[in-house]
C-alpha cells in the first residue's frame, strides 16, 4: 500500500464529454458454471453448466460464449449482424483469438482492441466517440474471458493445480456484449476518460489488484478533476476487477490525494462470487465488468434506481514473457460515465 | 489461388468519408540492420546496426525502437508528449507489450490495438474519426515489429535456424510513428474502410500472403464500391505486407470480380529488401506498411508527385495456439485514403 498517485498534469484535458446521444442498449451476458452459482446468477442471460461447452478446447469454448453473447445482444437490439456498422472488442488471449474468430463469424467490420480486463471500457470509449461523431449508427462492443484459457496462458497449466496466494483473483468464465446506438431506452454515454498506462512496479503475477489500483486511481482522479466533479456526483463509482486488495488500495491512493470515494464505490470483482466459493481476493477478467455492470447494474439504471454511474474498467497488461525478463506489470484503466 | 472474393453485401456502407482536415504529420521511421541495407535505407530517420540495441532482450530492443520513433514523430511535429491527446497503436507481441511499455514511458492516454500487421491502418482509421469528430487535436499513431521477437513467438526459436519455404515472408525489424493533427502540411485522411475478418482456410503459418490476400481484396473491393470509385482514382494503391504471393493473389481475386488494380498497385512487402537479401516472398510485420508508406511514399506526396494513395494494411490474425488446435488463419485489412 505504498504506491502514490501517479497523475502528471497534462496540457490538455484527458476527458471527453459526449453531448449527443450515444445510448447503451441490449446488454447481454453469459456465464460459466462457477459464476452461475454466485450471487448474480439470476442476472445473466445464459448460464453454462460446464467449462467446455462441448467444444474441443477451452479456447474454442471461450469463442463459443463470445459468439453467443454477441448474437444475444444483436437480437435484443432488434437487429441482424449486417445492420451493425462496426464491432469493437477483445479478450485476454494472445492475438485476441476469441474476438478475431467471433468477428470472422459475424462478418462485421472489426476493430480489435487489447486492454486486458479494461477492454470493455476501452471499447465503450471508442464506440462512444464513433457514435457521437456520426460515423456509425450501431456498434457492437463485446468482451470475454475464460478461467482455463487465461490461467494456462498467463500463469500455470490449470490441470496441475497450484497454491494460490490469498491476494490472487479468479479469472471469470463469461462474456458480455451490448450495442451502442443513437437512440433508445437506456443510459447514455455522458463522458469518457481514456486512461494512461501506469506502473506501480508490481512484479508478482498473482497480485493484479495492487498492479491495477494505481491506474484506476489515476483515471478516477483525472476524470473528476477534468470535469470538476465531486465523487458524490455519481450514484455509484464501479471499478472493473480490482478485487479486495486493489479496491482498498484504490480508495487509499485517492484519499491521500483528497478524493473520498468509499461512500458510493464498489468493485465488480467483489460481486460475482460468494465468499465460500474460494476465489481469494475476488474476480477478474474482461468479463468481470461486463457481468457486473451489464448483468446487475444496468437493470437498476433502467428502473431509475441508479441514475449516474462511473464505470472504470481496469486492466493489468501482464505478459508472461516480460515477467520472466524481470519487468514489472503495467496497468491501465478507462472510465465511462453513464446517465439515465 | 482458389479463394474467391468473400464480400457479402452489407446493409450500410462500410466506408467513412472525412470532410474536415485530419492531417498526417511528422511520419518517422527507424529500421534494423537488414532493412538498413535494403533499397529504402536512405528513407529512414534512423538505422540501427544491430538487432538488440544494447538491450537485454529482443523484446526490450523492439520497445526501444518504438519509443525512439515516437519521440522522433512528436519532436518533428513540434510537440512534447503531454501535448499529444491520445496514443493509438500496437505491435505483434502477446499483450502488445512493446506498445504498452512505450505508453508507460510516454504517459499519454493510450488505446491499445491488435490487428497484427494491419495495426497501422487500424490506428489511422480510429485516429481519423477522433480528429474529424473533434475529440482530439493531436493523436500519436505508432507500430513496431522485430524479426527475432516475432519469429520466436509465432513460429520457431530463431537461434535454431530452420528451412523457410519459398512463400515465407521476413518480419521487419523497425518501427513507425506519426501524428494525426487538425492542420499542417501533409496529406489529409480522406476516407476510411475498416475491414472485416476474412478466412481463406489457410493453415500454413508461413503462408501469410495467401491468408491475407482475400482480406485485402475484400476491403479494396468494398472501398471502391462504397465510394463508387475506379482504381484509377488513386495514383497508387498500396497494400501493407502481402509479399509476392499475396500480391498476385489479391490482383487475381479482384480481377475475377471485375476490378483491375495492377496498373497502379504496389505492396510494401516488396519494397524493403533487395532480392539477394533472401527474404523469399518479401517483407511482413507491423512496421512494413510504416516503413514503406511513411519512409518512401509520404515524401513523394509532399512533393506532389503522388496526390492520392489508398493504403491497405493487412494483418494475419495467426495464433500459434489455434494453429496447433487445427484452426485456419483469419485475416483482416483496413484501408485509408490519403490526399494532398
Amino acid at each position: 500500500m505504498t504506491a502514490e498517485l501517479l497523475v502528471e498534469k497534462r496540457a490538455g484535458e484527458q476527458s471527453i464529454v459526449l453531448e449527443k446521444r450515444a445510448v447503451l442498449l441490449a446488454p447481454s451476458t453469459v456465464a460459466g458454471p462457477k459464476e452461475s452459482r454466485g450471487p448474480l446468477a439470476g442476472s445473466f442471460d445464459r448460464c453454462y453448466d460446464d467449462l467446455v461447452l462441448k467444444e474441443k478446447s477451452f479456447e474454442r469454448a471461450e469463442c463459443h460464449m463470445l459468439e453467443e453473447v454477441c448474437y444475444l445482444a444483436i437480437g435484443k437490439a432488434g437487429l441482424v449482424p449486417n445492420q451493425i456498422d462496426y464491432y469493437l472488442g477483445g479478450d485476454l488471449l494472445n492475438q485476441i483469438i476469441s474476438a478475431s474468430f467471433c468477428a470472422r463469424k459475424l462478418a462485421i467490420p472489426f476493430f480489435g482492441l487489447y486492454g486486458a480486463c479494461s477492454t470493455l471500457a476501452e471499447s465503450l470509449c471508442l464506440a462512444g466517440m464513433m457514435i457521437e461523431g456520426g460515423f456509425a449508427r450501431n456498434i457492437l462492443v463485446a468482451v470475454s474471458s475464460h478461467n482455463c484459457s487465461a490461467e494456462r496462458q498467463y500463469r500455470y497449466p490449470t490441470e496441475y493445480g497450484f497454491q494460490r496466494p490469498g491476494y490472487a483473483q479468479w479469472t471469470i468464465t463469461g462474456a458480455g456484449a451490448a450495442v451502442i446506438g443513437v437512440s433508445g431506452d437506456g443510459p447514455r454515454l455522458e463522458s469518457l476518460t481514456p486512461g494512461k498506462v501506469v506502473d506501480a512496479d508490481i512484479k508478482d503475477p498473482y497480485d493484479m489488484g495492487s498492479a491495477m489500483a494505481p491506474a484506476a486511481a489515476d483515471t478516477i482522479y483525472t476524470h473528476l478533476n477534468d470535469l470538476q466533479r465531486d465523487p458524490s456526483y455519481y450514484d455509484l463509482i464501479i471499478t472493473g476487477d480490482l478485487g479486495g486488495v486493489g479496491k482498498k488500495l484504490n480508495e487509499a491512493i485517492l484519499e491521500r490525494n483528497g478524493v473520498r470515494i468509499a461512500a458510493n464505490y464498489t468493485d465488480c470483482g467483489l460481486l460475482i462470487y460468494y465468499p465460500q466459493q474460494q476465489v481469494d481476493a475476488g474476480a477478474s477478467g474482461c468479463a468481470c465488468s461486463a457481468l457486473g455492470f451489464f448483468g446487475y447494474y444496468y437493470p437498476l439504471m433502467l428502473k431509475k434506481e441508479i441514475r449516474r454511474i462511473l464505470l472504470v474498467a481496469t486492466g493489468a497488461l501482464h505478459s508472461p514473457t516480460t515477467f520472466l525478463q524481470g519487468e514489472s506489470i503495467p496497468a491501465i484503466a478507462h472510465a465511462v460515465s453513464l446517465e439515465i
